[in-house]
């Protein structure tokens, strides 16, 4: 197991043992984590902190050479939003959990260049698997459906 | 003017009253602001808080219902990142102050089907251009350049 994906990985079981959505991402710059974090939307009654902006949230303001020399990790593909903030910031590289519970704007990174890797981790995928049964409505409003 | 985008516009200035990037925005349901926010990079150290990103994480969580049901009103045109979030929660229309000082994601808003309107008003862009004509760097980080 690559340790940054572990890392995305304890930080989705985190926010799942805090009663939130198991999701979680770490944003590496030359082979450190510069910023880790999990979905908030249950801690923090949040809106936008999806596990990817909390990672590039609590990396704080970086200027644009480090974002581009940096990958990003997260347990599940990234929604347009975090796409959005990937592009935002010419992020060149997202390392995927896993894509099968939920599928984001892969096809549209890759368009615009960003290379993108689906590890299909078995327990990424179990994670969201267990929470989506338990809680749709929960992960419905999460993707704003 | 528009009641809404004056409220947008407030919120720039209050940004910029405050030392920060003066781009602002509303969150419209059924006539009513249910969130409004201002760029926060400055005053929050933050690198996911755009004025967009502030109104909807200040809307809280809401039902997908509503975003559905919704306009976003900002003085700038969205980047790529509030661009994404635009598309996460189904956000029919979108009212844009000016995009003569930045052109964000308007095509692919519109290629997802999302209404962008561009009303080009003087003060928008009088705010912007005084602000990166003073602080270029600042502008620059926070649009990933």
């Amino acid at each position: 197991m690559d340790a940054f994906l572990q890392a995305a990985i304890d930080e989705a079981q985190q926010g799942l043992d805090e009663g939130g959505i198991p999701i979680g991402s770490v944003l590496v710059h030359q082979g450190k984590i510069i910023g880790r974090g999990h979905n908030r939307r249950v801690q923090h009654g949040s809106a936008t902190l999806h596990g990817e902006m909390d990672a590039l949230e609590n990396a704080g303001r970086q200027p644009a050479s480090v974002y581009r020399d940096s990958v990003l990790y997260t347990t599940l593909s990234p929604c347009s939003m975090c796409s959005g903030a990937i592009l935002l910031y010419g992020i060149p590289k997202v390392i995927v959990g896993e894509n099968q519970t939920f599928l984001g704007e892969e096809d549209l990174l890759r368009s615009r260049g960003v290379q993108v890797e689906v590890v299909q981790d078995a327990r990424c995928v179990e994670l969201m698997r267990t929470f989506i049964a338990r809680s749709p409505e929960l992960w419905n409003e999460d993707i704003g459906e």
